[in-house]
C-alpha cells in the first residue's frame, strides 16, 4: 500500500528541502493536509512568488527582489570598506553584530573546481570592478574558515595585488565563552599564531 | 538589517511546518532560492494541487483524492474486521506489516475535550453506521496508547457494548528486539499483566 498520488507528490516535493528525509518530508505533508491547509497555500504562495521575483542586487549580489539591496541603497554606509562573503545568510550575521558599517559583497558559494565552480559563477569581475573604481580603500575577506573558504580568500587576495588596497582576513582563534578544552587542535594552533599583544 | 520582504514572508511562511523554528525556515528559503528554484517551483504547485484536490476517503476517513481509498475500493479486503486507527501514517504502518487484511476507519485525530475535539469530530457516528450494517465481526481499536488514545478506546468500545461485534485492543506490551532494562516502568506493568501461556 502507498498513499495516493497526489499525496506522494506532496511527500516527494518536501524532499527537496535541506535536511528533510522521507519520514519527515511524510509529517510535514500530513501535517499540513490533516491541520494546515491554510498554511499550505500560504508557503505555496510565498514559495512562487520569491522563486519568480527575487534576483540579485546588482552591486553585491545577495539576494533581493530590487535591482539594489537595502544595504547598497543606503547612503549612510562606508563605501571605503567593502567585506566579502560566502552567503546572504552571513550577511545578515554580520550586520547583527551592529559592528560594521561597511559595504558588502557576496559571492553566493565558494571556488570548487570539483563542482564546477569558478571566479565567473562568484561574480568576481564584478567585485573587482568596484574595487578598481577607487573609493574601496579596505577589503575584508570573510569567506568560511573551511578548506575552500581560505582557498577563495587567498585566490581573492592573489587577484587584487596590484591595487593599493588593504587586504584583511577576519581573525580565526578560540570562540568567546568557549572553553580551551573542548577547541579542537587547528583552531587552537591558529589561536596561538595569531595572539596579540595585551600591553 | 532584515532580509527584504519577499525572502522573509517566504521564511514566515517555513514555520507551518512541524518542527521548523527560524533558523531551520530560513536555511531552506536560502537553499532553495540560491539552489533549487525548480525545486520550489515544484512544492509550490504539490502544495497547491493537494491542498486542493485531497479530501477524506467517504468510506474510511483516511485522506485520498478520490471518493474511496485505494483499500476501501479494494474488494479481496476482509469486509469483516475494522481496524480504528487516529491518523493515514498509522494505516500505513499497519499496512507495511503486512499481517492484516481487513477493513480501516480513521479517526483523524481522538477525543480531546480541553482542545474541543468531541465525537462528532472523529466522525464517530460514520463509524458506527458502518458497524451497524452487519458486516463487520470484529472491531480493533488500534488508537495509539497514550492517555487520549486510550480514552478514544474505551469510549468507542462503550458506544457500541449493544451490538453483536467482538471489540479488540492491540496489545502493549515490551517491544520486540528491545531490552528490558530499558522500557518503562507503566510498559513493563502491561507486559506482566497480559502475559501469555506459552504451553
Amino acid at each position: 500500500m502507498s498513499f495516493s498520488p497526489l499525496i506522494q507528490d506532496l511527500i516527494d516535493a518536501f524532499r527537496v528541502l535541506p535536511g528533510v528525509g522521507p519520514k519527515t518530508a511524510q509529517r510535514m505533508a500530513f501535517h499540513l493536509l490533516e491541520r494546515d491547509r491554510h498554511g499550505a497555500s500560504t508557503l505555496a504562495t510565498a514559495l512562487t512568488v520569491a522563486a519568480e521575483k527575487v534576483g540579485h542586487c546588482s552591486c553585491c549580489r545577495t539576494l533581493s527582489e530590487n535591482e539594489l539591496c537595502s544595504i547598497c541603497a543606503d547612503n549612510s554606509r562606508d563605501e571605503s570598506q567593502i567585506c566579502v562573503l560566502e552567503s546572504p545568510v552571513d550577511m545578515l550575521a554580520i550586520e547583527q553584530t551592529g559592528g560594521f558599517n561597511g559595504g558588502y559583497f557576496v559571492l553566493m558559494g565558494h571556488l570548487s573546481p570539483i563542482d564546477g565552480i569558478g571566479p565567473d559563477d562568484l561574480g568576481l569581475d564584478l567585485l573587482f570592478k568596484r574595487l578598481e573604481s577607487g573609493a574601496v580603500k579596505e577589503m575584508i575577506l570573510a569567506t568560511n574558515p573551511t578548506v575552500e573558504g581560505e582557498a577563495t580568500a587567498h585566490f581573492i587576495a592573489e587577484q587584487i595585488k596590484h591595487l593599493d588596497i588593504r587586504v584583511t582576513r577576519i581573525a580565526h582563534g578560540v570562540p568567546v565563552g568557549g572553553e580551551l578544552e573542548y577547541v579542537d587542535g587547528g583552531t587552537l594552533a591558529h589561536a596561538m599564531a595569531g595572539r596579540r599583544s595585551m600591553n
